[in-house]
C-alpha cells in the first residue's frame, strides 16, 4: 500500500490532459491530496495548495505521487531534482510511468541513502496465486466494456462513492495504474504474468462480510483482439454477483483495431453473461453505463432512455447524472 | 530457437513417467534425439543409444536437452557434475524446469566461461508485441479443451505429423514447456505478461503460404476458472480457421478445481466458436479429439462414434487410432 497523504507532483504538464492521474486523484479521492508540486512551465492546475517539499512535510504528506505522464519516456533532469530532493525528505515516490523510477540509478541511490520506498506501480510486487475458483463471501461488482477506455474505472468509482454516500459497505478494487495510485493499492492486471491473472482479481477481492460490495475495476474487452484474455480472467477471477455494461456511443471501431466493429451491447450481455455464470450461476448483468461525453445533455438523456429500454435495464451516465440506478439495481442481490 | 540435434538427459528418472518430456520428444520428434544419458538409478528408457559426452560430441549432437522432472524443485549435485561437463564441453543446456538453470550460480560461471546458451524454455526471451488483430494469410487450427490437460498438445502433434504423411504443409506451434522441447522453439504462453499473451500468439503464427496450416498448441479451457484468459488469448491471438475440441470422458471435475464439472462437448462448441468469429467470422469447429486412454478399445470406438453423431463431427483419438478424420475435416478450409 502507498502511504497517505499525497503531494501530487504536475511537473512541467502542458495541460490538464498531461496530468490525467492527478486529476483523476483529486476526482475521485480528494481528501488524499493536501497539495500539488508544480514546474515552471507547467499548464495544469488541480486547484490544490501550491506546496514546497518543506511545506509538504510540515503537513504530514507521506507520498509524493507523479501525476502526470513523462513526455518522451524520460524522467528529465528539472523532475529529477525535485524528485531527489523529496526522497532526501523521507517522501515515499509513487508513479504509474513507462519509465520505472526503479530504473533510474539517481533515483535508487538515493531510496537507497535515505531510506524512502519506490512504488511503480505498473509492476506487481506480489506472487499471486494461482486461483482456485472457490466461492467468497462478499458481494463483487464489475464493470465490463463494449471496448477499452469507455469508462469502466470511473462506473466503478461512481458506483463505490454512491454507496459509501448511502452507508452501504463498499470498496473500489482497482485493477489499474490509475486507480491504484487514487486509492493506494490494488493489482496492476495487464503486468501480470498469464497463469496467475485469474489468481490475482481472487487476491484482489477476498472473503467479506456479506453485505459488502466490491467493486472490481474492468479492463479491455471480451470483444478487443489484442486485451480479452485480461478481460476473461477478470471475470472468472472475480466471480461477480452483478456485472455492469459500459459503453461509448460514439465510436467508430475498436480502440487501436482499425478493422473491428464494436459490439451491441445485446452482444456483449450474451457474450459475457454464460462466461460469469461458468464461475458464479447466479450472476447477472444489472445496468448499463454509457459515456456520454460527446454528447449534449439532451441527446445524451434521451440515448440513456433508450439504451434502457432496449435492454430492459436500468442506464446512466454515471458521471454525469449519477450512480443511483446502477446501485438501486444491486439492492437485494 | 534450440540447437539440434539433441542429447536427452535422463538423469536418475525413477520410470519413464518422470522422464515425460523426453518421451515426448521421442513420440513426436524422434530423428532430433540421437542418444540418451542417464545416471546411476534411472529407471527409464526411451529405447535411445546410451551415449557418454564425448559419444554425443562425436555425433553431433548440439544440445543437451533436460527430459526429466527435477524431484523437490532442486538440481542435484549428481545432475550438476555432468551438466557442467557438458556445459564445458560446448554443449548448450536446454530444459523446462521450474528451477530455472539461469538462477544456479555454478552453471551460469560455466556457461560464460566456455560459451554455451542455457535455454530455460519457461521463460520468455521474445519482447512480444500488443496483438493487432490484423488477419494473417495461412490456414491456422487450434485445439481447444473441455478442460486442461485433455490432449490437446497431443492433437496438434498428431494432425500435424499426419498433414507432414500427405504432403501438406503444416507446422506445429508450441504454447508450452514440452511442446518448445520437442520442436525447438514456441511461446511459453503460460509466462507471457497478460498484455502480450494475444500479441504473443500473433508472432508465433505470422503470415504463411496460403496452403499452409499451423496447428497451434492450445492451454487451459475457455471453462478453466484459473486458465480461461489464457485461453481465450489463445483465441483471438491465433484467429483460426478451424477449432478442434479436446475431451477426456472419465474425468470427474475439472482439473485442479473440485467445485467445478466439466463443460459439454456442445457447452464449449456454443461458447467458444462465438469468441472465435469476434476475430475470424468463417472459423468453424471440425472435428472432436477425444482422450481415451481410459477405455478398453470397444468401448472408446463406440465413445468415438457416439459423439461424432451426436455433434454430426468427425470424431477420433488421434494417439490411439490416427487423426485422419480430423484432417480430412480441414481439406477445402
Amino acid at each position: 500500500m502507498i502511504q497517505k497523504p499525497y503531494l501530487l507532483f504536475l511537473g512541467d504538464a502542458p495541460d490538464a490532459l498531461a496530468a490525467k492521474v492527478a486529476q483523476g486523484i483529486c476526482d475521485w479521492n480528494p481528501d488524499v491530496a493536501l497539495g500539488q508540486i508544480r514546474l515552471p512551465g507547467c499548464g495544469a492546475d488541480m486547484g490544490l495548495p501550491d506546496m514546497t517539499l518543506e511545506q509538504a512535510k510540515a503537513a504530514g504528506v507521506k507520498t509524493v505521487v507523479i501525476g502526470v505522464a513523462n513526455r518522451g519516456g524520460i524522467i528529465s533532469d528539472a523532475w529529477k531534482e525535485v524528485l531527489i530532493q523529496a526522497i532526501k525528505m523521507g517522501f515515499d515516490l509513487a508513479a504509474g510511468l513507462h519509465t520505472l523510477l526503479r530504473n533510474e540509478n539517481d533515483l535508487i541511490s538515493a531510496a537507497r541513502m535515505y531510506g524512502p520506498t519506490l512504488h511503480d506501480v505498473r509492476i506487481p510486487t506480489v506472487a499471486y496465486p494461482i486461483a482456485n475458483g472457490v466461492r467468497r463471501t462478499g458481494k463483487r461488482c464489475l464493470a465490463i466494456g463494449t471496448d477499452c477506455s469507455v469508462g469502466k474505472m470511473y462506473t466503478g468509482m461512481a458506483m463505490n462513492a454512491e454507496m459509501n454516500g448511502r452507508g452501504i459497505k463498499s470498496t473500489f478494487r482497482p485493477t489499474g495504474q490509475t486507480g491504484i495510485l487514487i486509492t493506494g493499492g490494488g493489482v496492476p492486471l495487464d503486468a501480470v504474468i498469464a497463469d496467475f491473472m485469474a489468481g490475482s482479481v481472487e487476491y484482489l477481492t477476498p472473503d467479506n462480510d456479506p453485505d459488502h460490495w466490491d467493486h472490481i475495476e474492468g479492463q479491455g474487452s471480451l470483444y478487443h483482439a489484442s486485451f480479452s484474455g485480461v478481460t476473461l480472467a477478470l471475470i472468472h477471477g472475480g466471480q461477480p454477483d452483478a456485472m455492469v455494461m459500459c459503453h461509448e456511443p460514439t465510436r467508430s471501431h475498436m480502440r487501436g483495431l482499425p478493422d473491428y466493429a464494436l459490439p451491441s451491447l445485446e452482444q456483449l450481455r450474451d457474450t459475457a453473461l454464460p462466461l460469469a455464470q461458468i464461475v458464479n450461476p447466479a450472476c447477472r448483468i444489472t445496468g448499463v453505463s454509457i459515456n456520454t461525453k460527446a454528447l449534449d445533455d439532451k441527446a445524451a438523456r434521451r440515448l440513456i432512455d433508450d439504451t434502457a429500454a432496449a435492454l430492459n435495464l436500468p442506464a446512466t451516465d454515471p458521471y454525469r447524472f449519477g450512480a443511483g440506478p446502477l446501485v438501486d439495481a444491486l439492492e437485494g442481490i
